[in-house]
């Protein structure tokens, strides 16, 4: 019953290449993990880092209704132009779902509008994301929480503008919270920051982690809505002037 | 594509029977010309203030995925006892699209929490709604603004909590401006506030509201969602006390 | 440097007689403890459950800018004229800063317009509330976490409406989170809800907690502004019809 | 009684030394204008495009409580270095007052996020900012509305993220409506918005006009709040890895 939805997932893909530990977990690469989980209304396209223009040409953007964004070692190695790019098809109202280090790259800074910053620690600690907006399509399938044994911990304060929706609060082992699952708007286009995610750890195949970015993918799909018209206008009423 | 929603429309339906004027208007009931032009996949039930119960018997409101609401000169006669059944189906999850003159209903007065008052003015003047957020899922199809060349003038200040999510702003032929479209969330339930409707004007058979209400249900349904526990709860890690 | 501001501390004051493990920690009362840590720019004044009208008189509400609430056992006895009482000050602009268990209060829950329940285990464990809006005037003088070593323990969901701002995030030993330091505005009335302050721990000594609470009280206090006008008006511009 | 505050009011400073016509309305300048009606408290450093740096160095930033900022003509001529080191101390916690055309300077376009476009006309119409949160400290001394009888009009879309807090909505003559005064958090830095103040009207003159920015430099400055620590961070707890 679900609507089709045109979902292109974008890679850095280094980890994955050059760290056997991060290979023998996502052995096909974190983007295929993630698109072998989606339901089958979606219609996935994969983008990687090393391939031209990043995989994310003009066309290919054109032709995607939510895009996804992992990346982490090398946030500084995408050409501003593709940036740019990315960033007009979301306000024209392609939605974007950020996942885990994803937060630090250039298109999540540029929408945000702040540092991005955070804290954070690598030890694989146990991590537990409360839902504290029980009713939103994003938590659609989940239970109160979802646990997650072993991830890296990123604690507050996160340096984001005030979330227009907050989904999900995380506890971590060490001491720490998080908001780990943020919604916001910018133009026409929906965005959907997802916490969990670091490439040492299994989390792309933990059920409630699919669903939940399954969810956003629905939740951030454009609608078809007009767009607005800028610049000078004409008055729509007769002026006294 | 749709999923199909359980709708029930409540009329006060008093004015319909008592002022030929607006029977002209709306000879079947405002709740009939609202339901008429909902789509396929919305199942109608109507319930009207003079039936048993206000027609929202358990049974009912339990088969309601989303209800409707307009009342106007008989807020009063709503019995408390309903009030709190709507209202706790509201938080369960049920969405609550309230139209018009039921800012001042009791069930709203309930779940804003402040008094809901307005200015007002009944001359028919024109309104015009301007889209705020263009991408939302409850302007789909409509273009930048909605003209009603006559409707009763409501406006600022309207003490309700800052919406989350504020999708119409009206302007009006007198001077004034109003919040028109407004979401909220309470509970696990989605409250959609739509401003146009006057009785004695034939704003429901304007298409671009019928859609903006069509929209608005399919957007304020229920998803299924978990239900929170709530009260004592047992510690999920082990605690060093 | 700081305006002057008239507080009222409101409490229910039956836990500390009736309960010597809490007389031995407030032997006298919780608003006494509240109210000798305010700064000197702030005219302290307390009100009982036990006294005639609840010790809220119109008068004494009328001269209230800020009035600070904690209840627990009894509130069911707090009258419903009071109550409405109460409630209409904070729409004209009085400031309301609820106190830990006041979350189930009568006046809270009439301004939230949801069930404001919540998870709780009172085992006196570990809490530390995180600060998630850094630049905000109620957390003048704070670190990063306010820590709390034995408190009752409040969990998500909080049935809540999303709060205007975020302040606090707390983390529980025990797994849980809470968004403990809540801002909003209903009318002209600022509300701050802040979680810790369990009657059997020390917590209202703690001068961070002190201070939180007195950085709310300055930022509740009403500012000055005109009072709306609502009801019929006179159209401000000629109207064409 | 209010806490001093540093003021620099940052003008373009174009428009009044090219067209005589500006120059009748503000003949020492915009800013000038503005800060002439400030009140004792707020002591005042001009700053202007021509002036080397633009005259934001490091120093009369970090000398700076709250920046206004009016720009219309030459933003592109704004170097990129100065507006990353205004960002910085927006972030830290300097608050920013966006004065009409700055909507299109490239220090609230990066702080937003949005491409902050709209839509215009220059002919003098009659404009009506409505106040919608009327205990905004921002509206303090002011009445239901503010009119000014003749501005350029700015109508929606206003392509923003949705504010933090509306405070202002305008009613246009010619039949536009749009989000006149905005409040955001960036960091620690609050930011607001606000329309009026084309340059061949005399907007800052207006007594209403000038008490909405003092109210807002005194709401906009900064609390002495705590830096968060971000980056690598040692657990607050024990782990059990």
């Amino acid at each position: 019953m679900n609507q089709p939805v045109r979902v292109t997932i974008w890679n850095e893909y280094r980890h994955e290449l050059k760290n056997p530990a991060v290979r023998e977990v996502y052995p096909d690469g974190i983007h295929q993990a993630i698109g072998s989980a989606l339901p089958e209304h979606h219609t996935v396209t994969y983008a990687l880092l090393d391939q031209e223009q990043h995989g994310l040409t003009e066309e290919r953007l054109q032709e995607t209704d939510v895009l996804l964004w992992w990346g982490h070692t090398a946030h500084g190695e995408v050409q501003e132009e593709i940036v740019e790019r990315v960033y007009q098809r979301v306000l024209q109202g392609m939605g974007l779902i950020v996942l885990h280090s994803g937060h630090f790259s250039k298109i999540f800074k540029k929408l945000m509008g702040t540092s991005c910053d955070l804290k954070w620690r690598d030890v694989g600690e146990k991590e537990r994301l409360w839902v504290v907006q029980p009713g939103h399509p994003i938590v659609r399938g989940i239970g109160e929480y979802i646990e997650l044994p072993k991830e890296e911990m990123y604690g507050e304060h996160f340096d984001i503008p005030a979330p227009d929706e907050l989904v999900f609060t995380s506890w971590f082992e060490g001491g720490e919270v998080f908001r780990s699952g943020c919604c916001w708007t910018r133009g026409k286009g929906r965005i959907f920051y997802f916490r969990p995610g670091h490439e040492t750890f299994p989390t792309y195949y933990n059920t409630d982690v699919q669903r939940v970015i399954a969810n956003a993918v629905d939740w951030a799909a454009p609608v078809g809505t007009a767009a607005p018209a800028y610049g000078n206008a004409k008055p729509l009423e007769e002026l006294t002037i």
